[in-house]
């Protein structure tokens, strides 16, 4: 059974097993350096649909029907399916879920929507509520440039602080304690914002969200950074992950050795300009984990991983209005 | 422990208690039927604030203080707050929720969040991840208007299928089973799309999807609808109710006798022209609930409340794209 114990930590001690999970890409992201660990790369950006958010959503409806094929169940197998985006109204979300039969609860967390949802569908299988559950969440470059950007069309500049939202979606299937990989403990964020305004520097906004987070897990655990073989961010891209990484030092957690951030893992920001500091969205987070660091995991190349996704909660029209940028970040503690 | 009994529905044995609710709203509902319940009636539809977005953030800051005042709590006594709304991004929770210090899970299900964020506080507090928590949501007329329809302004006609939507929120604290009301069933809903275009007629959109969680809840819980004192849906309006009405008494299970709509409660169509089928959005439900049916059933005038709220999870991007409206109904079952 889940036990709270403290500094916004739930401590698993009979750890869901992830089951299964699976991912899939874009082009470009299947181009990187992880490129040989996502289960599908889709040279058609538009994933065989008229627009950008019906091939987001075709995207998802992908990722979740690969990783039930991994697991070798289907929809009528899984008690609930727990989903969110970054599109208006969750709609990728939605669209790819509905009349399938699943059970569904919609979740927003923006970026951090993959460590939200295995937190929530943790507590769900361990909890007793649900004895299997899918956690699912996905971005798209195109769809989310023209919602929080500009117009493709329109070919604007961006600042080397910018991030370059990844198209693709990751999904991982819970059960209960059996066999490793286990979720261990979840330590959920609080709303965090320092003031930043620039939604050209996400990662600056959102490094004070994943310290907090950071810090509260080391407290709540006793666990000293070095426990984990990695510490790996959602998204802070590589100006967010230097911020973090002094901000954990200043705090008294040296970080240095065992950190990374999937933005800078996914995509290769010396041989690519156009990603500038690095990869963003919910598929960043949600692919790396669900293709790459969960294959390293049962690979044991990794046997301890926290994977902290951290979400920027802003929209375009609180943005117009002049506030600055809240942030979240959740974290999941992975080990065998 | 929570306990999964089949057909979508958890199972609480030890139900949560509902420690507390509060419910603020606009001026239009406070002079509506059930104005005397709500903790605050605002006449400011600007909530002290400069915009519209803000002031639904505003009102949802000023509920969860109610509901915490109302329990002898502060913020640091809360292990984690769930909550979501309408706004793009879910902008009034988020910005509500910032430096305050709240670990938070943000949700996206349109109208029927009240629902989703008591099922799922319901299991994080009796699955043992924590010993209190906070559920919030609300809506507010004039954001949702420009979100969603027209711009205030232009003066638009509404057809006489449209509904008016609420201004105004509801917060509920839970807390480990101690004293009644309780939570004693949760059954989550699946996305359901009957290819319903018409988002001037969400009622009938949202209707199918409340009629398959209420037979899933019946099958799972072996009740008949006349177990309830009252089976209420968040916000149908009196198109959607009759539609509902009929597809149950089709499905074998007459709810004629005992079931209302909280669209239908809050506002008096006979009597005000302007909200046509009756109330809509986040705070209808929640406002209802945490301001209205608590109240009833703390005085024992209530028993047995099968509380059911609706989402349509379309977005304007969806709709100009020719989509129909996928719909969520999410029941929780409050005792005493």
């Amino acid at each position: 059974m889940p036990q709270n114990i403290g500094n916004q930590t739930i401590f698993f001690e009979a750890g869901p097993t992830i089951a299964a999970t699976a991912a899939v890409v874009g082009q470009k992201e299947g181009e990187g350096p992880l490129g040989e660990y996502f289960d599908k790369v889709e040279s058609d950006e538009y994933f065989g649909q008229s627009t950008w958010e019906k091939a987001e959503s075709a995207m998802l409806q992908n990722v979740t029907r690969l990783a039930m094929d991994k697991a070798a169940v289907s929809f009528t197998d899984i008690d609930f399916v727990l989903a969110g985006d970054l599109l208006n109204q969750c709609t990728s979300s939605n669209y790819a879920m509905r009349n399938t039969g699943a059970a569904f609860f919609g979740l927003f967390g923006a970026c951090s929507t993959m460590a939200e949802s295995l937190v929530l569908g943790a507590t769900l299988v361990a909890g007793g509520s649900a004895q299997r559950v899918m956690c699912v969440t996905g971005s798209h470059f195109c769809s989310a440039e023209r919602q929080f950007r500009q117009p493709l069309e329109y070919g604007g500049q961006r600042p080397p602080t910018a991030q370059w939202t990844v198209t693709g979606g990751g999904a991982a299937i819970l059960e209960p304690n059996s066999r490793p990989p286990y979720i261990t403990h979840a330590t959920v964020g609080k709303i965090i914002d320092m003031g930043v305004t620039d939604t050209n520097n996400m990662g600056a906004a959102m490094a004070p969200a994943f310290v907090d987070t950071l810090i509260c897990h080391f407290n709540a655990t006793e666990r000293a950074p070095d426990y984990y073989d990695l510490i790996v961010s959602g998204d802070l891209g590589s100006v967010g992950r230097a911020i973090a990484a002094d901000l954990c030092k200043d705090a008294g957690f040296d970080i240095q050795n065992n950190y990374n951030d999937c933005g800078c893992m996914i995509f290769e920001p010396q041989k690519d300009n156009m990603v500038n500091a690095g990869g963003s969205g919910c598929g960043c987070g949600a692919s790396v984990l669900c293709g790459h660091l969960i294959e390293q995991l049962s690979l044991g190349k990794l046997n301890k991983v926290l994977f902290v996704a951290t979400g920027a909660l802003m929209s375009p029209t609180t943005t117009f209005q002049g506030e600055s940028i809240p942030s979240v970040a959740h974290a999941v503690a992975i080990e065998n």
